[in-house]
Order: structure tokens, then sequence, then C-alpha cells
């Protein structure tokens, strides 16, 4: 059991056509975190037997979108992995066939831990999903979320509860992807700041009272094309400098 | 007269062949600030007369190493710019032969005011000088010194006084340019904490003693080539976060 405030501990149990498998997990890491699967502690089991390159594909396709799109302070540390061992001894086989439900669920254990890791990031008082839809292509649409997810004015603005459109579309603007501001639109949880080059400071009240929540989702429409990516970091604190100003290595 | 606790103001006066000729310029800017020549107010005039190509030219060359050099935050605000005047009324004329001596002059007016944007920059305590070398090209010498000044953990490494080379180290290895552990060096001030792949921690008591300066040099050979880079950071201090958390657009 776990006496961790922010748990990294997941699981997931599984009914394949062959029998029942369970994934579990488990992961450390609250700052230098923007991993680039160089550097962070991570370690994932099955009772699945998986042939060697289908759990290679396998963990790469969940790494991806979980651990590979977290950001606590864009530090990518020295040391980052994702371990995944599966010892067969449920019995069952994952092949071809039942290749898709295993990653499903692979994923569903590899973003538990990531957001785990972002929840527990260093002073981080929130949760933040950064989701970018109208890209010209998935590497625009990430690159625009990190950008975005890495900034310290966003960041600073969620941390005072500040509905800053503004900060938001400067990011998307200055991210060095295709960007068509008169299409352009972000949101706060549901409420709409910002469509069709158009401000709505109206509903800044309502978006200001939202953020106070604990866990909060950003989106920005970039106004281009069809592609979107979804990336997770924290908010920014007096706290995180204190712990990195006053931190001895 | 200024009244800036951190002057934005600089001048300089040129004999040329033709005749004497002054420089002067004035910036604003505190916070949003890693230019790209998009976003930052900067004024520059001179009484000599400049051809329109070479002005143009020179500005650019000044502005490259002064105002392309410098971070806050790493925002990019969505209004930087330097304009250069030129109204001839010394009577004298810059010419290529005269280009070098006006360049050289002009950059040391864009340097000081850069310098004090940085200076003057939001929450900063410390003006903080990143110098790279040893690098494979001049984008790559670049390229890892602006991942230096913008990396969180180096800025508030300085802000709380700590020698942390492994820090500055880290950074030069996930900046995504070439890297050679084994030939790399790292100093603070003219204190080697790190040279040939070994660190040298009984310099960091003196390092600590250098980091309470107000201006500070980082200075990290990324033991490869031969092209350097030199850029202007200040460190990110818990003011930083209160002014942009509080700050309401």
């Amino acid at each position: 059991m776990t006496t961790d405030p922010f748990p990294k501990e997941a699981a997931a149990h599984l009914s394949l056509p062959g029998g029942a498998i369970t994934i579990g997990g488990m992961a450390k890491g609250s700052g230098m975190i923007e991993p680039m699967m160089a550097t962070m502690l991570s370690f994932v089991t099955t009772d699945a037997a998986v042939p060697r390159g289908l759990l290679d594909r396998a963990l790469r396709e969940a790494v991806n979108d979980t651990f590979n799109a977290i950001t606590v302070d864009g530090e990518c540390s020295t040391n980052d992995c994702v371990m995944l061992l599966a010892n067969g001894a449920s019995g069952t086989t994952v092949d071809e066939a039942s290749y898709s439900l295993f990653v499903g669920a692979l994923t569903d254990v590899c973003r538990e831990l990531a957001l785990g890791i972002v929840r527990g990031g260093e002073g981080a008082t929130k949760l933040v999903t950064v989701t970018v839809t109208g890209a010209a292509s998935a590497e625009e649409a990430r690159k625009a979320a990190k950008a975005i997810a890495n900034s310290p004015l966003v960041k600073t603005a969620v941390h005072g509860g500040d509905p800053n459109w503004g900060r938001l579309i400067a990011v998307a603007g200055r991210a060095n992807v295709a960007f068509e501001l008169s299409r352009a639109a972000v949101s706060i949880g549901s409420i709409v700041l910002f469509r069709d080059g158009k401000p709505y400071d109206e509903a800044a009240p309502l978006a200001a009272e939202y953020l106070k929540r604990a866990e909060i989702e950003l989106a920005v429409d970039l106004g281009v094309g069809q592609a979107s990516s979804r990336v997770w970091t924290c908010d920014l604190s007096a706290e995180y400098v204190r712990i990195n100003a006053d931190y001895r290595t």
C-alpha cells in the first residue's frame, strides 16, 4: 500500500479471448519532468505472454501519449525510463488479434502513472490538461501543446486563477507552427473565451470560478487543420522556486 | 533623465574618417522577454547618414548578438521591435570602409539596452551571462546557451546561490546538440567545477560565494567543436511567480 499523497501505482485487468491477464505499474518523479524517454523511473509488469516485438511496439505506443505527453518543468532528467516486463504467468498470450485491447489497457495504466507524476509535481497545486486542435499535423499539435504546457506565463496564470486567454493565444502564435488567428479559439473548461478572432470577456468571471478547481482543462484550436494533441502539466508556484532554489544536489 | 531603476538608455560617440557621429537608443520591457524580433520596444537613432542597405545590415548584425541573445522567461511577446533611424544631421556618411566601426558602436548601444531589460526582468535579482563554447556550430552553441538560459532548474539554482554544475551539464545534454561528456566542462565565474568528465566539488564553496554577486558568469564547454555563443538571462524568483500569477491582463 502506498503512502504517497500522489500515488503513482496503477493496474488494469483484462479479459482476452485466451484468458484473463493483469497489467500493473509504478512510477516515481516530481521535478525534472519532461521525459524524452531517457529519464524518470517507471516499472510496468504483466502476467500476459507477449512476443518481444509486440511488447516493444505496445510500450512505445502507450508511452507516446502518456509519459511522453507530460511536463512539470520542461526539464528532461538524465535517467528517465519505463520498463515493461511480461512473464506469461497468466498462461494467456497476446497476439496481433488481441494487441489493440492490450495496448489500450497498457495505455490506461501508463496514463494513470504519468498523471500521478504531474499531480505530485514540485510545487504543483493543479493538474492541467492542454488540448490543441486544428493543427496542420500531429507533430505541430504536440509542439504547440508542449509550448503552452511549458509556458511560465500560462502556468503562473493558472496558478493565480487568471482566465488569461491572451497568454494562450500568444504562446500558440510563437510556437513556430501554422496558426490562423482569425479562425483560432481558446476555451477554459467548456467556457469559450476567444473564437473567430473575437474575445468573449463576459465569460471571464465564469472561467475564473472554474480555475479554482484542482483539475483544469485548457483548449486551443490553431484554426489551420485537423490534427490534435493532448499533454498534461501543472501550475507554476512560488513553492516550485523555493524547492529548487533551496535544494542542493 | 531616466528614473527607471534599471535604465534602458544608451549612447555611443564615434569618430569616423568623415567626422564625428552619435548613436543613441532606448528600450522598454521586463517580462515576456525572449525576442524573436517581433515583440519588445526599442528605438535607436543616429545622426550619421547611412545608406538604407547598410543600415539594415548593421541593425540585423547588432541585434543578433544583443536583443536576440537575451531571455527573461522564454516568452516571445507579440510586439517586440527595434527601430533604427538615421537622419544624417552630423553630416558624416557611413560607407563600407567605416561600416565595421559603425556596427561595433551600434552593437555596444544595443547590448547596453538589452542588458538593461534583463537586469530589470520581472522578479530578477541577478544578471546571468551564459557562454557556451566547444559547440559543433554557431547555431548549436546558441541553442544550448538558450536552453541553459531558459532552464527553470538553472535559474532557480542561481537564485538560491547553488553552484549546481550537474544542472548545467544536464541541460547541455538534453539540448539536442552534439555534446561529449568526457570532454565537457562547466565553470561558474572563473571557478572550474567540472572538466574532462570529472567534478571538482572542492571548489563548490568558492563558487557559492561567487554566486552572491549581482552579475554572474556561467560557462559550459560542449567538448565537440570550436563554435561559441553568449546569451544573457536572469534568475527565477518567487517574485516572478507572484507578479505573473497576480497580474490580470
